[in-house]
């Protein structure tokens, strides 16, 4: 039974690892899609969003079939638990992309994104990748300490998502209102993958480990 | 067995409801801050949002603990994981409630919303009570058809959204980018917090019939 379960945990933890890759690689197209204003890569992210969310439901049935045929109790059942709140914000870091994507593909040909603030969503894409990838390397490795090393990651995110607002709230913005508009919706989305990432960074450690790093995994909205 | 399974359910939706209850007040309060530049409703709710977080962990807490002491599967299995899920969509509601009242903090003793604008987020904040309040009413009375209509709601706060982006990217919009960027964000709030409402009525609907209703719950970033 103990070694049922552990084998079912084993390739729980492999499903979330592989939605890590998946969700990296949709952000990191969608970012190049916005940054070199390119249409195919857009809907390559658009159209490959459905494999994220069936790798989220196949996650969600495995975690459920282990609920019912191994009926875990204490810790065990908290890792399930913890296991099916990743593969969902996994699931909502692949929205995310999809809606970078969606923006690159609305203003397709023309860019989305000002000259002023494309060095800051080219480091906001860099971040986000890195947190989807250190999140998998977290998983596959076991290694709790690079969890803890993805916050300083999310701090670097935060603040270049706060330097945004001063470059798009300055009284020099020449850019009109439309792009202020795209610009501080996209800057969300990243911002918002990378707190998602770090949620599932943490809950991974819980399920790899059966303890939660830090007191809190609040979420900003 | 089954009848201690059936009156925990029961208490887990009575404590869904509450919490319904709660994110309307919540909702309603700070959109009546921001209408009416009110700091101390907005304070309010700033305070009451801890509240929120603590009935969310209440229910997770009895969740796992009617998974761990009963052991459901099957439909039983999946209706305790509805309400797991429920939970986590209102306690994002209430974050995003507190948004709204942050935001209204922020530029007191200034109005965050031009002119143009009050109407539409009055209607919006209107609609977004009624969610929560039409969503513990589903859990009390378990009327599947007051689920649905929920629906209807729901697209007419998609309807209000679009319509504030036409209006903020008009191109006589007199209010400068930091007031086009405030809408924006507040704007987004609203609608997330509608996508949530109607995805936990969803999955109440379900803890309390056992069937899912619609194919499909997916929710907007």
């Amino acid at each position: 039974m103990r070694e049922a379960y552990h084998s079912e945990l084993g390739q729980l933890a492999d499903q979330l690892a592989a939605m890590c890759a998946m969700v990296g690689d949709a952000m990191e197209l969608a970012t190049r899609a916005l940054l070199e204003t390119n249409l195919s890569l857009a809907e390559q992210v658009i159209s490959g969003d459905e494999k994220i969310d069936d790798a989220r439901s196949a996650c969600e049935e495995h975690a459920y079939s282990l609920l019912a045929l191994q009926a875990p109790v204490a810790t065990d059942l908290r890792t399930v638990l913890a296991a099916i709140h990743a593969a969902e914000s996994l699931e909502r870091m692949g929205d995310l992309a999809l809606h970078v994507a969606k923006a690159a593909r609305r203003r397709h040909p023309n860019p989305v994104l000002p000259d002023g603030v494309r060095e800051s969503f080219a480091e906001m894409g860099r971040i986000a990748v890195s947190l989807a990838r250190g999140t998998e390397s977290v998983i596959r490795s076991q290694d709790v300490a690079a969890a803890r090393a993805l916050d300083d990651a999310d701090d670097e995110m935060d603040d270049l998502h706060r330097g945004l607002f001063s470059v798009i709230m300055a009284k020099d913005w020449p850019h009109g209102v439309a792009a202020a508009v795209d610009v501080t919706l996209l800057g969300r989305f990243y911002e918002r993958y990378a707190d998602h990432a770090v949620s599932v960074a943490k809950r991974v450690v819980f399920v790899v480990t059966g303890r939660m790093p830090g007191a809190s995994d609040d979420l900003e909205p």
